[in-house]
């Protein structure tokens, strides 16, 4: 018998975003492995914190800050490895996800390596597009809407295609690009329809008005909704 | 004391898919409002059915079959004035949303009814392209992928457009719509980088080739997801 390697969503940094089947699966894995900074904590590992109880393995997926690009076959190739010796042993492996696995989520190239030889099984988690949406009370989409993400690092020639072809965008990753961003929905008028937030459902969660969001302090995990057409729940 | 209006992401199916807030929530509320068809069972309702203890009021929000369109004045008007009178007499009101509430919910149209006067506040819940994704093993987006969600009942040439310049694609409310869409992406080479399932994490669930599927009998409760250039997570 190997073990189950569980990829758990767990939401966007509201410890009670979690849904109940990961927080069982996480209280009975005797393995917990997540993401983290090459020092100091894990913020997958800190909105699990409250659940935690007992003693177990625990196994931290350091990235380098100076990790080329993902996924680093080092990092992950080599987290493959150590899990791997785990499941064989016969233990379940809970990998902690910050809000859902597949969704843009680092899970994705363990997956892709240990699910070659063993049994991997993924439980979705509340993603951050729609914590944000409640957090602003403003739905994402409504009828018909033709909703499209949009990673703020692309370049703003294709964001501004994209844009003006979806009728509501989330646009993700902000961070050291939300200066450009901001530009290119001011270029578009689109500043009205427009709203930005940062950690959403966290403790230190903010709303902001675009024009007064410091650029230089505007966090990975900022974003910003937009309604191109107005309010479609009030058309 | 006026009470709160709570919309309650349920998730997609599953009952252990709902998080540990709109479960202590659904517990407690007094009121419990859900939509329902004319005549029949709701399903946010069958989803939640296992964790409701003890007797409390029950609102079924039934919208008729003949509905013209959303948002049905008689219907949301009615239901917003019913659940106000709860609320005016200081109940909590829980309103059940299947996946999260306002990723395509009919909950939106109650919000933007009540909110005007009471207290509303949204619980996000997993929703169905996250739990699509999870079942089928095959993550939504990577990376700085182009993620559009892309509703079926909209024009053939236009979803043509849209799925060319996204890296992946959701495409919802399949139902009738089925046997166009799956001509569509033959038409553009996309069978092989599509894949079907409906009815994620219900007991119901099913995986298939689109070939497979029998366009008289796909539910509304069924996506197609498109990675148009290959698995991006192995790239």
């Amino acid at each position: 018998m190997t073990g189950t390697l569980f990829g758990l969503g767990v939401g966007p940094g509201d410890p009670e975003l979690i849904t109940l089947k990961a927080h069982r699966i996480l209280q009975a894995a005797p393995v917990l492995a997540y993401p983290a900074p090459e020092t100091g904590d894990s913020l997958a590992r800190r909105i699990v914190a409250p659940h935690l109880n007992g003693n177990r393995i625990e196994v931290a997926i350091r990235m380098p800050l100076s990790a080329p690009q993902f996924p680093d076959e080092s990092v992950y190739g080599k987290a493959a490895k150590s899990l791997g010796t785990h499941l064989s042993a016969g233990k379940d492996v809970a990998v902690l996800c910050e809000g859902d696995p597949f969704f843009y989520g680092s899970f994705m190239y363990l997956f892709a390596r240990v699910a070659e030889q063993h049994t991997v099984e993924v439980v979705p988690g509340v993603s951050s597009p729609m914590a944000c949406a409640a957090a602003l009370g403003a739905p994402l989409a409504a009828q018909n809407d033709i909703l499209t993400v949009l990673p703020a690092p692309l370049e703003t020639e294709l964001l501004k295609e994209r844009l003006a072809t979806c009728d509501a965008a989330a646009i993700i990753k902000l961070g050291r690009h939300f200066s450009r961003i901001r530009s290119m929905l001011s270029d578009m008028k689109l500043m009205e329809h427009s709203r930005y937030i940062e950690r959403a459902t966290m403790e230190n969660e903010r709303i902001l008005q675009l024009d007064a969001v410091n650029p230089d302090a505007s966090p990975y995990f900022s974003m910003i909704l937009v309604h191109r057409r107005g309010k479609a729940w009030q058309r």
